[in-house]
């Protein structure tokens, strides 16, 4: 908890209102309420600001005259917005051994997990070797990790789910501000990831927490191996998704969807339910129920390397024709 | 070991045949003995069943008249497949330290890793921190395995192999039964990963198990970082594959095959010897040694733009001219 | 250290020149020193041979003529070099728990951690459990490391980094020689991967160690989950890589690049500075500053399949298009 005053101070703005109320966290501009800060960076989101019930928000100057609450305001909204994000992050561990104040009704836990503070683990679990769980995670029951994996603060596992070897479930996001002079500032992710039940996750693959709300993989949900799901990313119940498989920040795919092996799929892209896509398809399009393709099909490298060429210059091959028709027409 | 009646039980399957008979374990309808059970899910297989020699079946009531062995009648073969599978699992691990059954002819293993019941491991091999090994595991001789690495139940590894940190060898595939409310039922898969001599895999590469048969990656096959390698696959010898592939289920690669980075391989494709595939590519149909390619070249961005609208539009464009031609021919 | 004369019995090479000098290393033909043994595999580095200042150079019998140093000659110089890498790398390490040579600043160390032999850990550090730091790395000031990663020997980390759970920095680069019989013979990596400042990699992310010289990540670099960085590669400043990108050896991207997730990058492609690639493209070419991109957009899989069987048709279509048009025009 900060005082507003505080947080101005951490970010170098311009405190216009209250400057003594308390803020517990962050949200985002939808969901803010009287205790929590939020940010509105781009005029795409500025007609958001009049019903704001955020306690405090971080805004430009221009924006001021519409902003119904305490503001914050600064020069580059997304840069401060990634410098407080720290503030209220959780410091890593660093311990190992069960911490005291973990509750496990399982017997099958591997000696030398390291399980954080305030894990509740649940009935009929097995836990492998060297697997870390960090602190505040609460796993179901019956739910089966195997060894090497590693669950970052206060994610949630539902029931009978299994993580396979290596897994990563909760590292932070990949959101970046860049200052005026190109250097990176990292957005500590404050959100988690909730991981719903009869979900089964596949060796190596990583799930990311989300930025101020959580990353959610519903009932039923199917990973493969060494899959990538960025933060803020929802998968609907019964959703299947094959080796390989990269899913940019904020996708929301929705029920029984079934993504084949090495897709990508582009950052805020929505699928609806029931969408069917081939694998190595780049999805760059918000899709509707059905089957999509997208790639090169193979061929011989020589057949590739013509086609390839003919590809660039259709628009002159066909204009050429254009041409030559209108001048056979015209005699 | 099950009597079939208790199979059937457990499967909720009509039973026509002998019900006392000791099934051992399950197998492919091709290979399947008297100890064996064995499942003909779709009319593909069909011909198949007059010659099976299995000692039970699961197949659906149509196939009834030409089954010439005990059969396991259900609605969903698959499905009841995919139930059946985990009753012949072996249960995950839990333990840590070194065990007992374990017989170990090298000196250079770190002493925090763990390592299961009945392993055998050769001369010459070292092993880095923090590395699992399952029950029943057997290594050979000079074989390096670095940090973080899980070698999962059963799986065998030849001479003077290398694993680099963090691989995983012997996950479950991916291979999901759909039941009627559209709920995906795991297959628990019950082959091995079979690792030949002279080869080297590196970090944070997959490597599942097979169904009911063994992946098998043969000798002097090279894998770079960041593979996968489905269920079923099969690696010839000297076969390389560079980092980020993703090979689907049931594929086989002939030997010395050259994969580049990045590419996608698509399920029950098949590739001969001496096939090379440009990285990126994605792979969609069987192959005769050669080389091939298949992705779209890079472009600046307003060109890629165009291209990709003149793609789909070229049957109208061809179409079109076709039309104007025959106009102007019949002038 | 070596004698020459035990290089050229270790490779089965015959010595031209001072069998006696003194070899303490090896390194690539422009930078070679005369305490260092190097190599010119093919008739492209043949130019470079007069002005050479190594040691010793391993070449075929055709360019004695032209060198002007000791020369160890073979038959396979690629093979050859391949061979002689193992006897000048360090011995893989087996150890755990924390060696006394080590030099920790830092308290926030999980106890399970591995730490090597003059391993060199800076202030304000955190370092999670199961961890695994091999001899001779060292790390700067308020760095930050995940449970379950893997560092290996010599890698150098700068002040204020991050890396997620599970990276492996430092592992064998994807580089073999193949022999006479279709053999792969790996090279051992003798280089590092040396990190600066400010720079983040996200989980399961792998960065390979140089051949001969060091894999370099610059200040201010972000690198999202699942990457793969090969071996030779140079990161500029301030350049981000979005999930699951594949980048292939020697490439070399320039500052402020920005990759999207998924793409791939071919070995040996230069990137200037700025350069942005959208998601999922594949680079197969040198590229100045601008935004690039190369993938097939998505559409409905019947669309797809005509689009397909259209572009390997292109040449053939156009071909007919203007042999009726001549003949029209011929009327």
């Amino acid at each position: 908890m900060y005082i507003l005053k505080d947080i101005a101070t951490f970010i170098d703005a311009e405190l216009i209102g209250d400057a003594s109320i308390k803020i517990n966290s962050l949200a985002t501009s939808f969901n803010a309420q009287k205790d929590q800060l939020t940010y509105v960076a781009s005029n795409k989101y500025k007609s958001d600001l009049p019903t704001l019930t955020a306690g405090a928000v971080i805004i430009t100057k221009d924006l001021l005259k519409d902003c119904p609450t305490n503001a914050l305001v600064v020069d580059d909204v997304y840069l401060a917005f990634a410098q407080i994000t720290h503030y209220f992050k959780q410091p890593p561990t660093y311990f190992d051994g069960v911490h005291t104040s973990a509750q496990i009704n399982s017997k099958n836990i591997a000696k030398n997990c390291t399980i954080g503070a305030h894990v509740r683990i649940g009935k009929d679990c097995t836990i492998g070797a060297n697997t870390v769980i960090e602190q505040g995670v609460t796993i179901g029951n019956n739910v089966i990790i195997q060894p090497n994996v590693t669950v970052l603060q206060n994610c949630t596992i539902g029931n009978n789910v299994s993580l396979s070897a290596g897994v990563v479930i909760g590292s932070e996001g990949f959101g970046n501000a860049l200052d005026s002079q190109g250097h990176w500032h990292t957005i500590a992710h404050l959100g988690n990831v909730v991981i719903g039940n009869d979900v089964a996750i596949g060796a190596n693959t990583v799930i990311d927490r989300g930025t101020l709300e959580d990353t959610q993989i519903h009932n039923g949900v199917r990973l493969d191996n060494l899959v990538h799901i960025a933060h803020n990313v929802s998968l609907g119940e019964n959703t299947a998704i094959a080796a390989g498989v990269t899913i940019g920040g904020s996708v929301t795919l929705g029920r029984r969807c079934q993504i084949g092996g090495g897709a990508v799929i582009a950052s805020h892209i929505h699928l609806a339910d029931d969408v069917v896509i081939t694998g190595a398809s780049t999805v760059d399009k918000h899709l509707d129920k059905g089957r999509y393709t997208g790639f090169t099909s193979i061929s011989p490298h020589s057949d590739w390397k013509r086609t390839q060429i003919w590809l660039l210059k259709l628009d002159k091959i066909t204009q050429y024709l254009n041409i030559q028709l209108k001048h056979l027409k015209g005699r």
